[in-house]
């Protein structure tokens, strides 16, 4: 099991793999003089939860209140794998990796004999995990450097038309969820500025973040492979290199946030002990700020792991959650609706 | 004089040292039965330039046109010394070294007998400048690295507050061009996204950019060094470490504009071989591009230089914006006014 550990981390270097309200409405002033009150979290069941996001978004958007955010620091952040889509069996971007090799192996005959190539071709999971972290680098290179920037985004478009999970037999990126969907729109539409900070590749999400999140481009903060400019005679690419540049996880994530962002968080959302350094980061601003900590307990509607899990562990982060009182999501009894394809 | 690069060069890597239109206005809908026409770029002289700049941004943004860009793909990338702002006698960030050496000399005695800082302390130039690299980089690297990041921005800050520039005796963020000012309005008036492109330190600029350009914290691509986050027994703090991270000059831009940005521009601004693959790369674009480069050409209001010039050279980047009719602005003949202090 240590070695399942060490492919997430593998992954992980490129990739990633109490208030009560009485108010939980939101006022939207349709014209002049009706007044309707719409729930902006429907996928939300009421409770502790809910109230506290609402209370917090109604509170640092209120003129009045002395907890008053100005627009320009109404940053949100949001880690990906198991935050905002789902991150089991495996995170997303190791099935892309090994569906890649398969994709590639007809042009490389030699991978038949070769590790750790020979065990993604052979679906021996075990053989693969307990290759050992430079041969997994390996794959990880193989399959995500070595090409240009045009083509992998291109890669990564057709692989997601194409793979499907195996539970759930859909699209990878429409196992995201629901309510957090709500939650980004909810904040934008409080002109909070939304964005990824995730240990994934940053190009590995680009090319349909915008589409399913609604989160821009260039508000994905992530991890990232050297790159190099190349005029190509005329044509200029962008060449993609097998060499880490920048690892998005635990302290890499206030790191990033500051290189990318350039302010401190007044919101942010995680589920794992990767996202405890943003969280504290977060929790460190002056403005009031909103730390919220995705619990995964549906092991029927989705998956139930924390402490021990090898995936997305929730050990640390749970401890300091419950120690500083940040909001912690329980799935299975927060959320009504998981997937927007499970939407009545 | 070859040592004046090395010392640009050094500074550099953390910090930066035609058609015709009919139609120059811009109609702006004041109320259902008014339409008023204005100009969008007031300080600059009519002309080709001036009516190229306006053309673009008139085909591009009509829904009828077959140039026509969707506002998402609307990036314009501008660099900034000698492009938004002066950057003579030499890059405004070397003044910044110099000074942040003198206020920190009283706590190092030892400086007045040890090189770079000896030079710097007696204004001895020619001895600084002839000091080689490695020293050069150990000065830039005791002014802008040894704090948190808080305590950067707000030395940044002091600094503009009190250093003024030794020919217009104005705080050095005076010292920018009022014609591109309304540019880069102009562009987001007409949902282009401004973004800084710039081989100067990302977060010797963030401070102000907000202030004097409206290009926000998190639309700023520059050098950086390396930082490291420090929890600080609850006290988060990021801190600048003495190491390069990132520079973002020449083959540097279109790695920066990829990783920071993830679009390709369609309108590019620079005035320096530095910027001469970042206009490469956007002139790369499907859509309809624009390359615009500034031309110092003003002796009396400004400075003159380009191909032979230690700071800013203009010479493989003026060859190919001829050879490819990008637009070159003729900053004589061009702008009626340079910084906003002198407008009317």
């Amino acid at each position: 099991m240590k070695n399942i550990a060490i492919l997430s981390i593998s992954f992980l270097l490129l990739t990633g793999c109490l208030k009560k309200s009485e108010n939980k409405q939101v006022e939207v002033v349709v014209n002049d003089t009706t007044t309707i009150k719409t729930d902006p979290l429907p996928s939300w069941n009421e409770g502790k939860t809910k109230a506290a996001i609402i209370d917090y978004i109604n509170d640092v958007t209120n003129k009045e209140s002395a907890n008053f955010i100005p627009e320009l620091d109404r940053i949100a952040t949001f880690d990906n794998d198991g935050t905002l889509w789902s991150e089991q069996p495996a995170c997303f971007q190791l099935f892309f990796a090994i569906d890649r090799i398969k994709t590639m192996a007809p042009e490389h005959p030699e991978w038949k004999n070769t590790q750790p190539f020979k065990a993604v071709l052979e679906d021996d999971m075990k053989t693969l995990i307990a290759s050992g972290e430079k041969r997994l680098m390996k794959l990880v290179m193989t399959t995500h450097a070595g090409m240009t920037t045009d083509e992998f985004e291109q890669i990564v478009t057709d692989w997601l038309k194409t793979a499907s999970h195996p539970r759930f037999d859909k699209p990878f990126n429409e196992l995201v969820y629901q309510p957090m969907l709500e939650l980004l729109d909810y904040l934008r539409a409080n002109n909070f500025k939304t964005f990824i900070v995730s240990g994934g590749g940053i190009e590995f999400m680009r090319p349909w973040v915008e589409d399913v999140y609604g989160i821009l481009k260039d508000q994905v903060v992530g991890s990232s492979i050297a790159t190099e400019f190349d005029y190509n005679n005329g044509n200029p690419v962008i060449k993609r290199l097998p060499e880490l540049d920048f690892i998005d996880d635990k302290t890499g994530k206030p790191v990033g946030i500051n290189r990318f962002i350039g302010r401190k968080p007044v919101f942010a959302a995680g589920n794992s002990d990767g996202d405890l350094q943003m969280m504290q980061w977060t929790d460190s601003n002056t403005y009031k700020s909103f730390q919220l900590y995705l619990h995964h307990t549906d092991a029927d509607r989705e998956w139930a792991y924390d402490r021990e899990s090898h995936i997305g562990q929730f050990n640390k982060g749970l401890d300091e959650a419950l120690e500083k009182e940040w909001t912690i999501i329980d799935m299975k009894n927060d959320w009504k609706t998981i997937y927007p394809f499970q939407k009545e």
